[in-house]
């Protein structure tokens, strides 16, 4: 089966945007969704109001603590404009926003924080399948806009957390949203770690006990995949060393402490995955040992009927030859002879192969 | 036969974890002991008392100089929430007590530091896996915290020290068991690197001498070995560093020379892990040169057996043929002729091979 | 097909140059151009003139805000000189100008910076072949000088937008244009990877399913390339980081955020470099273990004819030896009895080899 | 032939000593020695006194400007330890001085300084098996000690040296003595590595021009040679670069210009190595390829041998059936046109071989 | 052909050098000139005049701006060491003259500074052998003393240049003249690269046209000599910024730029061979992919037809066998049929291989 490698990873920018200046609106991604969906949640210790933007109205009636604008689907570039526009977001950074093939990235501008991070999906219907998703959220000091490719919610369980009063989160800040949503995108690597490690142990029990060959080209698709998640995640960990750096001027309500736990989390996920990589070029050697070794010995055990056949072959044409004078065929037990002699040779050669360890 | 891989190391946080907010317990690893048991030992310059906890009750009458509470299962997390906050652990502290996958690190609170250390043991059943087990220290001025999965006492010799008065573990303070229990760990890898270098010596052994091609998922399974052994270790090191940093405050008891000499110790470690796996990285190599000179030597083995036979089966094919006029035939001694041209050509065949080397 | 590979990546000094005293004037590239072509271009906020130089007649009747001089074809060294004499460069810089293999670097000279970069175009014929050409800058505070070997416009984009008075270029000083124009190539480079991807992908799938030996060559030149590409694109990211540092002297036109999306870019490039190169890798190793799978396929297909055939071969030789006694050739059913025990043989064969997954 | 590897270089410390408090006296080494031999020598300028130490009485006389004591063999640990503590050792020191599988290093002390260096010497018997051999080297102001396991004198030349007064050795303090002894042993390295180098040139000529498959096993050994001794050297580095920095507490007599040399020899010493280790890879990748392509040849003169006889082994065959209309066999020269044929085929096949290069 | 290859890159120290107090003199090259040639030339704006030094006598009469003393021939050591006391070299500095296997390196002495640089030269027989050679440049205020091996004049474009008042070389002092010899020595590499670089070329046309399976001896040879040549470049990065440090004491002449642009070129050495390693490395991967496709088709090709003939042959043994019942044998046209069966069985078996792509 032909894997879906779908490798957004590293989509590369569009042909057709060369020689725009910089700051030229173009979304680069795939349509996911044909209308995009914008709705938003506003939250304090007290109260949590949900809505759904209609048209280009993004501000709502009063401003709570916290506003949380949650857009889905990039395809509409004037909307993005629109809603980038109303809070002050830098045309670069809206570029960015429609610009689905960045970099994790921290970017500080004179107001705000703009966040670049992947988020991590399994496929539907190919388990194994990778989906990034480009998550782009700009925080400033009571709004909090993230923006995606995808209808799916992929913080549904954060929204959750808010509605229900779980935890901190309805006393704190913009900053501790932008935390929690982090913290939520990272959680999800873990389920894919669990995945890919689940599909390594199915790998390494193919190679070791049911030998199936077609398992190379699924190393093959394994590493491409660790190779583009790694990549993904490996610019986290200075999105979220720059997070501690930044107390002060954004970040008032998120401590520390909680901050080390998440960059924790992030080194955990850096690591395992090198641990996979590691596994994986091991599992590499062992199939490429195993082929060798079963191609050995299949080629040895057909070598070796030839080996023993040959030799009698030869024998039975001797006593086929039409000379004139040839006296065994003319002994009564000739024949009788010619098998004893055969079945000695046979055994020898078999005793000898015995010996050598060919059997 | 099939190792005990249990790869605990990076054994992946668990999906149902997902969506809870930071701080939330939940029991990660595998359930080892059916009840939990707290021990608890009380010591100073004169005596040395040791209780097992009952129920909840964890403070003791009085507080000796070093008070050292063993927790050993963690399956039940109320007691371990209750342990930790009859302490003021802080709630990601215990997060981390209860997740049996963490990194081995080393986190200032304001009120102690915690620690978590990866000890290594030897499986009973297969000599060769090796079964990681999490170590979380929390220590305080008066108070060490130690709790562990397994119900096994890692800690007997410092346990028998204290009692024998042997060393000057009584005359010291709580920084000072830390750093034996550290000592101790460390003590236990250097068991598990002999071994691993005894089943290296074996593996080169199997190799060299008596061929057996299984070797190769040996290999397999001690590369895997020594990459999670090294990563756990790994980060060891920081670790200790950080001890000699934390002079003053919680530090006053261990002198700088035996901070010195731990790290030394962990430095050691690592460079003999490298060491096993440059070694193992050889032997591979030395393992896929023998199985080719072994495959390719068979095959010429068998190979010559054919090419010596066929040119004779082919001249006694000759005189198999029923032409009305082949005048060998009747010569008298014809057969006898034939003979005598198939054994020259089986000579000069030999002799051909062996002056190529070939036999 | 042998790919044109050119590679003037590292095209070396050449040896008649030795000995010179260093500024030496030699041109070391290919001439691609039969005779230089000098454009320059004057524009400020309200007006864009262009114009081409004739003869050695490089200064125009008045200075504009920014003054582009555009040389295309470096054989002529005279002129090339007395352009570069002109406008204050140093014999080093001018010599650097000839000498088409150097590396990306920035260099600040008293009375201005000097850039050298590598633009990377596709070849016209060979849509594989990369070919890169040198981009020579010079920037005084009011005039650009820009130095290539080709007669092709690569600035194209940023002359239209010259023109069109498209984004910001017009108001801004020589700096905004040297920046515009590192972008432009940096730009191309997406084009180039693009393409180098499409590339990938089909070698992917000739190793996949319609399998090619031939694409071992082509991995090799892909791998080149590859390798000459990064090499090219590596010190670029040093030259941009430099333009950052630069702020005060040359730069005031340009905003810091807009060299830190420059910056971005060049990463970018590379993280997708080192991922190809990394994929290209994948793709040896899944090719070298196609091959062998496939070889040890038709070998073991082609020796199990043998294997069955030997034997049968074998016994028709038996009741083929002229015995005087050899009761089975007198049963009347001798013949057909003979071809049973064959073919059963021949069964039980088959049936073990299918059992064994051999075939 | 199977190499003496003896890798103290890695044995691994004790299981024994587990438990014990640090600072505890175990020897860890192999005892080479009977009887520990201690010997000591007093200098100044003026004179030199050599003498064996007897019983546990280490305090000579009077002393001069430098003493060394000399300990061979360190199988006697009350010995050890008396001399240890004679001088004011510190007990981990002493420990160090035991343990003879240590890195090398420098441990400052409030009193003095201690070093532990790996000398390598070749063994008597395999001119190619390395014996590491760890020295202690413990530094005061008027008195040096050097610890050693095995009974020969590595530093008979120095001896030599002061005796005879070459250098500036007598005018000079214990500082410039320890300064002496690294330099013999550093000096030490370039025999073996000059025994390596001829050993490799032998191994180089073994695979290209006698070629002998055992070369696998030798390449296998030296690699892990290789490996041990620049893992007992990388450290070196570290402890030379101390020395220059250590000025003015011990160190008056030395010359910065001496230890720049010294640290020069030890990089050179690690090139060298790197070198080494590279040659090795590289003619490992020679020996893989050689191996093949001589295994191929083989199999290819094999195969031909068959191809050529296996059509003509079927066109005797053809003539040896028994049709009752076979016109051929009736020809009165078929005989002699079978053979034609059969000639003009074997020809025809060995000119396709030939064009094709196979033979 | 064997190559030739000398190795004095890593030459190792001799042996009878051992036990020597440090700053003896004792010559380890090779002996390549029988009498040693000393050649002095004094030059300042106006005059320029050259000696060759007879006997011992090594002051001119009169001292100009700069003095150039030549020592080509290191055998006679007295003489050697004669002329380094006349200008008070340090006894270690003439000791690395003398010992000709110092890595480059840049000495600083309370009178002068002491360079060690590796030139490159191309043997005369065997174009690819590359000969190091070590010179040692002594410079001082007004003298620079440089020490060569061989008779050789390297320098003679530099000497050329201060005959010819080309550049700027008579107007400067002693720090530019030692500038331009080592801007000579690293414009020599070029060359060298450049005929690396048409040897690689070489190479890769006879693995992917006209396949010599003796190119693996040569990829090796290539393979050593690139490293060794990069590691006797690697250090020259170091000698050449520590130039751009030195400002001031000796140096006053040289521009920076200049230092700047040698800095630059070293770098493109390094770069260009790290690039041809690359290649190299990449031309094994071909060179392995190419031998085992060519073997693989080899055997496939001669298998092939074994699998064609053994059942045919099979076919004829029946009809060879003597059964007195064997209807087919009395037909009249069996014989022929017997043709039309075989001939379909061959026909059915290539169109099958064809069809499978194994033809």
């Amino acid at each position: 089966m032909k894997r879906l490698i779908k490798n957004p990873l590293h989509r590369i920018r569009r042909i057709y945007k060369k020689g725009l200046p910089p700051g030229s609106m173009v979304f680069t991604g795939e349509q996911k969704v044909e209308n995009p969906n914008v709705t938003f949640m506003q939250y304090d210790e007290s109260q949590v109001k949900e809505y759904i933007m209609e048209g280009y109205d993004c501000q709502p009636a009063e401003l709570k603590k916290v506003t949380w604008y949650d857009v889905r689907g990039l395809s509409d570039i004037k909307l993005v404009e629109h809603i980038g526009n109303s809070f002050q977001m830098h045309p670069l950074a809206i570029e960015d926003v429609l610009n689905t093939s960045q970099r994790s990235k921290w970017e500080d501008y004179p107001n705000g924080a703009f966040l670049v991070i992947r988020a991590l999906r399994l496929h539907n219907e190919d388990p194994i399948s990778i989906m990034p998703e480009q998550i782009a959220i700009y925080l400033k000091k009571e709004v909090v806009l993230t923006f995606q490719e995808d209808a799916d919610d992929l913080f549904k369980t954060v929204r959750d957390r808010i509605h229900k009063e779980q935890g901190k989160i309805r006393f704190k800040g913009t900053d501790y949203l932008t935390y929690t949503l982090i913290d939520c995108i990272v959680d999800d690597y873990f389920v894919i770690l669990d995945k890919i490690e689940e599909h390594i142990e199915k790998i390494e029990n193919e190679i070791l006990t049911n030998y199936t060959p077609s398992v190379r080209s699924e190393i093959y698709y394994l590493k491409r995949q660790l190779t583009d998640i790694r990549r993904a995640v490996l610019p986290l960990r200075d999105v979220v060393s720059r997070f501690s750096r930044e107390e002060g001027r954004l970040f008032d309500s998120v401590d520390n402490i909680y901050i080390r736990d998440l960059y924790d989390h992030v080194i955990r996920v850096i690591e395992i995955l090198e641990n996979q990589q590691d596994t994986i070029r091991s599992l590499t050697e062992l199939y490429n040992a195993e082929q060798s070794h079963r191609a050995n010995h299949v080629m040895k055990t057909l070598t070796i009927i030839s080996a023993i056949f040959i030799p009698l072959t030869f024998i039975v044409g001797v006593y086929g030859t039409n000379f004139d004078v040839l006296p065994e065929l003319h002994y009564p037990k000739g024949y009788f002879y010619m098998w004893i002699v055969m079945i000695i040779i046979a055994i020898l050669q078999l005793i000898y192969f015995k010996n050598k360890k060919w059997l």
